[in-house]
C-alpha cells in the first residue's frame, strides 16, 4: 500500500467545520468549484462537496468520476467519500442531506442560484411530508456568505508556493513584452503573442483574456485585444495573467512606443507614483481602504482622481479575483485589516479619453512588517 | 448623421416582450450575460439589462462604459438606454424598477444568486415601505426560467451566418489535425498546437479548453490534457472549439496513431454509426429523445449502451452549450421537437476503461426536411 503524503485538505476541512458550527449550522452544501476545490482537490467545472459532522461526500458526475476516484486514493480513508449520481445533482444532495443527521444546513448564496434553492428547498419539504411518521428531521437551508472564501484569502504553505513559483513564471513573460511590442503589430498579434508566452512559460492556461490596449484604447481599463496597429507615439497597456497549479497571477505593464504626448508621459508617471505608494503601505493591519487611499491620494494630487474608476487591487488564488478586495469599499462591507499569508494584486490605473490610459500591477504576499512582491519585472521594460 | 443599419436586436427585443407579457409580467430584469448580449450586442462579464414595456436599459459600470455607449450610437434613438452606476449594479435595478410602472418583474431564476434575489428584494420591499405614502406601487421579483434561452434555441440570419463562417474555419483547423497528432509528442504539445491553429483561423478565442486524451485517457470524456506522449496503437479523442463573433462552435474527431487494439477499433466503428445514425435523424419534428436514440440504439446494440455516459448533442449560439439538450430528458423537461434555426452538435461516444474511448462530432442546423451540416470535415482524418 502507498504511504499516505500529508494533504493539506484535513486541515481545511477540519477549520470550515468549525466556521460551520460557530455559524449555528451542522452542515454545509458548498456549491462553488473554486470552494469545491480548495477543500478537496477536485478540478470540475461542475461538482458539489456536502459537509456533514461526520462525512464530506463530493458528488461528482460521470464525466468527473475517473479523476474524482483518483482523489480519493490519495486521502485517509474515510476523510473524503465519493458519489457518482444516477440521477441529477440536486436528487443526490436532497439524499445525502436527509440521511445526515442535519437540521440546518447553510447554502453558499452567492453561488446558489433561485432556481436551484427553490427546488431543493421544495425537494426536501416534499419529501419531509411524505415521511412524516419517520424518525428523520426535515432539513432547512441556510442562506450563508463567504464561509469558504474568507478561509481562502489567508493562503496556507503549499498555496504560497504555488502563488511564488506562478508569479515567478509569470515574470519571465513579463520581461518578454518588449518584443511583443512593436510599431504595425495588431493588438490581437500582440496578444497571441503573450497566451503563446505563457503557455511556454508552464501555464496551464491564460487566466483570463489578455488584454492589449494601445494608444486611445488605453483608455478602456478593459479594452478587448482588436485589430489597431501599434503605432510609434503609443502607450500600450498589457495586462495578462496565467493559471498555475491551479493558481492564479496577474501582471500589467504599460509600454510606450517612440516618445507619447507629454500628457500620456505624465499620466504614467503619476500611476506609477500610486504604485509604488500602495506597494508601500501593505502590511499586516494595514485596511484595504488605506491601501487603496495611498494610491488614490496620488492620483488625484495629480487631478486624475476621477480617472482612477476601479479599485487598487484583488486577492489572488484559485480564482483570479477573491478576497481581499482592496478598494474603498461600500460601507456595508467589512474594512477588515490584511493579514500575513494574504495574495492580492496592486494595479492602480489612469485612463482619460483623448490621452490613453496607464496600469501597473504587482503581485504581493503580506508577510510579517510588510508585503513580499511575488512578481519580479522592472516597471520600466 | 451616419445612417442607422438595421440591427437584430430591436425584433429580438420586441418578441421577448411578448413572452414577458405572456408570462403575466410586466418587466424582465436580464442577468445572464448571454442573454444581455443577444439583446443589445453588449460584450462584457457584468451588465444587467432591465426591460420594462416602455424602456431597454442597460446597466454597465464604468470599465465597459466607453464600449457601451458605442452599441447606442448604432441604434434607433430610444431602442436602449444605458445607465452607468455611480454606487453598484443592484442599486441601480432597484431605482430602475420602482421608477418604472413595473409591479411584477420576472427575474431569471437560472442566473440570479440566493444571495442577489434576497438583497433585490428586501430592497425592494424596503423602499416601499419608507414610502407608503407616496403613488409607487411596490415590486415584487417573479422567478422565471429560460425565457430568453427558448428565443435564442432559434437562430436568426445573422446568427446563422456567423455560425456558419465559425463552422467552415473550425473545419480548416480540424483537417490540419493529422499534422499535430504523432507519436512521442505529448497531449499538451498537441492542444496548444490546436489552439494556436484556432487562432490563426480567426477565432476569438477557444470556445473551451482544448480535449486531447491519448490512449487510455481516452476512456475519460472529458480528460484534460497532459504530459502524456502519444504512442503507437493510441486512439486519441481531439474536441475542441473556437468562439468567432461571439458564436461558438465545438468539434471532436478520434484519430487512430498506427494500429490500434482490435477492441478500440470495434468500438470506434461503433461510435462510427451511432453519428451518422444519428445525423440521420436530425429533421424538423424530430424529438430531441429520438435525435439521442437513434445514437444510442446503435451503441446498446454494439454492447456499449453503458459506455456512452453522456447525451448525444447540445444546442450552440453565444454559449457553447445551449438549448436545446439533444438527449433523453428527464421526465420533468420538456422533450420539445426541434425545428428550422436550431444549431446543435451531434456526438455519441463511448469510453471503456481498459480500451480507451471514441467520439465524433459534427455542428448541424435543422432546416426544412433534415439538417445542414455546418462543420465540414471527413470523419476519417
Amino acid at each position: 500500500m502507498p504511504p499516505v503524503v500529508p494533504s493539506p485538505f484535513e486541515p481545511r476541512v477540519q477549520r470550515l467545520r468549525e466556521d460551520v458550527r460557530a455559524a449555528g449550522l451542522d452542515a454545509l452544501l458548498v456549491t462553488h468549484p473554486p470552494n469545491v476545490r480548495y477543500l478537496t482537490g477536485f478540478v470540475g467545472t461542475a461538482g458539489v462537496l456536502v459537509l456533514t459532522p461526520m462525512r464530506c461526500l463530493l458528488i461528482a458526475d460521470f464525466r468527473y468520476a475517473a479523476a474524482a476516484r483518483e482523489l480519493l486514493t490519495a486521502r485517509p480513508a474515510g476523510s473524503l467519500e465519493l458519489e457518482v449520481p444516477d440521477r441529477g445533482y440536486d436528487e443526490a444532495i436532497v439524499s445525502a442531506l436527509r440521511s445526515s443527521a442535519a437540521s440546518r444546513a447553510g447554502v453558499e448564496a452567492a453561488w446558489l442560484s433561485v432556481s436551484r434553492f427553490n427546488w431543493l428547498t421544495s425537494s426536501l419539504a416534499a419529501n419531509r411530508s411524505m415521511r412524516e411518521s419517520s424518525r428523520t428531521r426535515g432539513v432547512s437551508l441556510i442562506p450563508t456568505e463567504r464561509l469558504v472564501e474568507a478561509r481562502r484569502a489567508v493562503k496556507d504553505a503549499p498555496e504560497i508556493a504555488s502563488l511564488r513559483e506562478a508569479a515567478r513564471r509569470l515574470s519571465v513573460v513579463a520581461r518578454e513584452l518588449r518584443s511583443f511590442v512593436r510599431p504595425g503589430r495588431s493588438e490581437r498579434t500582440i496578444a497571441a503573442d503573450i497566451d503563446g508566452a505563457i503557455r511556454a512559460a508552464g501555464f496551464e492556461r491564460p487566466a483570463f483574456e489578455t488584454i492589449v490596449a494601445s494608444g486611445p484604447n488605453g483608455a478602456r481599463p478593459h479594452a478587448r485585444p482588436g485589430g489597431r496597429l501599434v503605432a510609434d507615439g503609443d502607450g500600450v497597456v498589457l495586462d495578462f495573467g496565467g493559471v498555475y497549479d491551479g493558481y492564479c497571477v496577474d501582471l500589467t505593464r504599460t509600454l510606450h512606443v517612440g516618445v507619447p504626448a507629454p500628457a500620456l508621459v505624465r499620466l504614467t508617471a503619476a500611476v506609477r507614483e500610486a504604485h509604488a505608494a500602495a506597494m508601500a503601505a501593505v502590511r499586516p493591519g494595514a485596511r484595504p481602504s488605506e491601501i487603496d487611499a495611498a494610491a488614490r491620494d496620488v492620483l488625484t494630487r495629480h487631478g486624475l482622481g476621477d480617472a482612477f474608476g476601479h479599485g487598487t487591487g484583488h486577492g489572488l488564488g484559485l480564482e483570479v479575483h477573491e478576497d481581499p478586495r482592496i478598494a474603498k469599499l461600500p460601507a456595508a462591507l467589512p474594512d477588515t485589516p490584511v493579514v500575513p499569508g494574504m495574495v492580492f494584486t496592486i494595479e492602480p490605473g489612469a485612463y482619460v479619453e483623448g490621452v490613453g490610459g496607464a496600469r501597473i500591477e504587482d503581485d504581493v504576499l503580506v508577510v510579517e512588517g510588510g508585503c513580499d512582491v511575488l512578481t519580479d519585472v522592472p516597471i520600466e521594460i
